[in-house]
């Protein structure tokens, strides 16, 4: 499988830690564990994908210089953003959310039961509208000393605070987002919320998020955004 | 069921199309059509909350004054926000896409096989993430006279066309977005999409996009967002 991708970049970790829990990384040194490999025989869609040793290829794609993403994506995805993954059989799959499911479907990442799998939804979705459009772009203009519009730095703070405290609600009393275990959810949603603070967002009111944050990182298989 | 509804969002218009296509509508009066009949027999989830033949119940919350949606929503969904659907079991659901999909699921609104899923998914999330935040803040401003923070508009619009683009793109040759029939992805993108002239958007340089949206409006069931 090839995977365009950014390493700096939340949503491209999200597909990178699910094919590590599936015992596919780009790195061919790394064995994979009894559990990640129960994990992939488990999987039961896109088994032909998952179905090999090859290591995952990485092709890097500049954050800054987006000049090449049409060149470059135009034929993979209409979104021209990054990840996209590209199938054994050169089937493309673009969304970085939409990709986890894919592949964890069959899974114990992905529960089956049809109340659950709203639930994981639910949160994806909502990561997608509240937590990656305020933290990420925040982070992004900080990392890459990039100037923002007049007024966006105060709003996408304010909007991601907000996200943040939806976040902190669904997770009070709870170890996980559903299921009472790790899921694509989890994943989904430590992408950028585990980078908060490069964006300039403060946890510390969100003792919920910061406990299960470290339960994230815990997980068999964790990797880091740097890895 | 009972459906906290905004009858000017296109999100919970989604909610009530998708219901309306098994037959469940507000509207008692309406006689649910053979198809939708069948589709409502092939749903294999949630099948419990379908099987019957209450009306559907909707609760409106107000749009502009949002000052009870913690004491209304707070219970039912972390993020305070419509749609809600809560079963006839008392289980809420929340996020429009990932309510339409958990009421789609076993009929031919969704499709079975896997890539096509993840199709449908990539789809959804891209249109919480480049369509309804822009199309949807956009013609929330203009429809209810609420003064934008400064530059916000300018930033919406531009962003709300890099959207449409990727629609367009996405729709070139097709005449839906996946598996070439109607299904939730075309739901979900509708919901905005054709509101877009009441956020100040001109549809004229996207034919395949006009063309597709008058090819959904033609579905036998459509429900209008004014119904």
């Amino acid at each position: 499988m090839l995977l365009y991708n950014s390493a700096v970049s939340g949503n491209c970790w999200k597909v990178r830690q699910m094919l590590a829990h599936l015992g596919i990384r780009a790195d061919e040194t790394i064995e994979p564990s009894p559990e990640e490999v129960a994990a992939r025989d488990a999987a039961t869609v896109g088994r032909e994908a998952l179905d090999q040793d090859r290591p995952l290829e990485l092709r890097e794609l500049d954050v800054l210089d987006r000049s090449d993403r049409g060149s470059v994506l135009g034929a993979l995805s209409p979104v021209l953003r990054v990840p996209v993954l590209v199938l054994d059989d050169g089937r493309p799959l673009f969304e970085s959310n939409a990709i986890i499911d894919f592949l964890a479907e069959g899974t114990p990442y992905l529960p089956a039961d049809a109340y659950e799998r709203q639930q994981v939804l639910a949160w994806q979705f909502f990561e997608q509208y509240e937590i990656e459009p305020n933290l990420a772009v925040a982070r992004f203009h900080r990392l890459f000393d990039v100037e923002p519009p007049p007024g966006l730095m105060a709003q996408k703070q304010a909007a991601g605070r907000r996200g943040l405290e939806a976040l902190e609600r669904g997770l009070a009393g709870r170890d996980f987002l559903v299921a009472g275990r790790y899921t694509v959810a989890d994943i989904s949603l430590y992408g950028y919320t585990h980078v908060a603070a490069e964006g300039g967002f403060d946890l510390e009111p969100y003792p919920w998020t910061r406990a299960w944050l470290d339960r994230v990182a815990a997980q068999p298989g964790h990797l880091l955004i740097t890895d």
